[in-house]
C-alpha cells in the first residue's frame, strides 16, 4: 500500500468533531465528481461488505439525499441529508442522519486543495451536536466503513 | 408584555452553541406553519428595522432556501441553507449561513413542544463549526433580532 494515501482521523479537543485527512492520486474534479455522481457514490462509500442503493440524490445546494447499506444478511441502514452547499471542485457541505438515532445530526464539510502532480488533499470536519454523539460515532466501528470506503474511491478513481 | 412571552438565549458551556427558548400563544400546528410557509416567514423573521425578500424556498426534507434582509439605507445581507428534517408540527432541522461570511455554516434545531392551553414551548439549538464563531454571532446583535423577531411572530400568530 502507498503510505502516502493513509487515512487519518482524529477527535477534535475543543468541540464535539471528528476531522478526517486523506490524499488521493487524482485531481481534485475526479474527487468531487466521485462524491456527487451517485453511480459513483454507490460504487465506495462504506466497506466492502455492505451493498448501497440510493432512494433520492439531488445534488445541489439546497439538495437532498437518502441512502441504504445492505449487510449479506440483509440487515438494513437508512440514512439521509440535505446538500447545504455544493462549491464545483472545492467544498461540499452536507447534512447526516443515521435513521436508527432519528434525532441525531452531523454537518459534514469536505474541502478539497490541489496538490502537485494533479493529486488532492481532502479535508473533512464532521460536527455533532455533543461529544457522547460525536464519542459513540467513533466507537461505532466508522473508523473502518472511512478507510476502506477511501481504498475502493482509490479503486473508482483509477478505474 | 405578557412575561410569560420572555425569549431566554444562553450560550452553551460545553459544545459551540446557542439555545433559545420561548413560548408562544398558538398550538405548534400554527407555530411549525409560522416558520416553513414563506408569506408568513416574511412577516417576523429579524428586526423591523430589516425587510425580508425570499429568493429561494423550498420548504421539505432536503430542499434549501435563501433569503434577503435589507435595511432602509438599502445594505442588504444574503443568508442560505437547507432544510435537512421537517417533521410536521415537531421539530425543524436547517442549515444557516451567512453570505458575508461564506465558509460559515451552523446547523439549527427547533423542538416544538404542546403545551396546556393551546400554547407552544419553542427551543433551538444553533450549533456552530467553533467558539469563535459562535461567540461572533451572540456579539453581532443576533439577540436584538431574535427577540424582535419573536415578538412580530406573536403579532403574525394573533392575527
Amino acid at each position: 500500500m502507498n503510505t502516502t494515501l493513509a487515512t487519518t482521523i482524529t477527535a477534535d479537543p475543543t468541540v464535539p468533531a471528528i476531522r478526517i485527512t486523506r490524499e488521493f492520486d487524482a485531481p481534485p474534479a475526479a474527487v468531487y465528481r466521485a462524491h456527487l455522481d451517485p453511480d459513483l457514490v454507490v460504487r465506495w462509500l462504506g466497506p466492502r461488505r455492505l451493498t448501497m442503493t440510493i432512494q433520492r440524490w439531488d445534488a445541489k445546494t439546497g439538495g437532498g439525499y437518502r441512502y441504504t447499506h445492505a449487510g449479506e444478511d440483509g440487515t438494513e441502514h437508512h440514512f439521509f441529508g440535505s446538500f447545504h452547499e455544493l462549491r464545483e471542485n472545492e467544498r461540499i457541505v452536507q447534512t447526516f442522519t443515521y435513521e436508527g438515532f432519528p434525532d441525531g445530526v452531523a454537518i459534514e464539510t469536505m474541502t478539497l486543495t490541489e496538490l502537485p502532480g494533479g493529486r488532492t488533499r481532502l479535508e473533512a470536519f464532521s460536527l455533532g451536536e455533543s461529544f457522547e454523539a460525536r464519542d459513540a460515532m467513533i466507537g461505532s466501528g466508522m473508523e473502518e466503513g472511512v478507510v476502506e470506503g477511501y481504498e475502493r474511491l482509490d479503486e473508482v478513481l483509477a478505474g
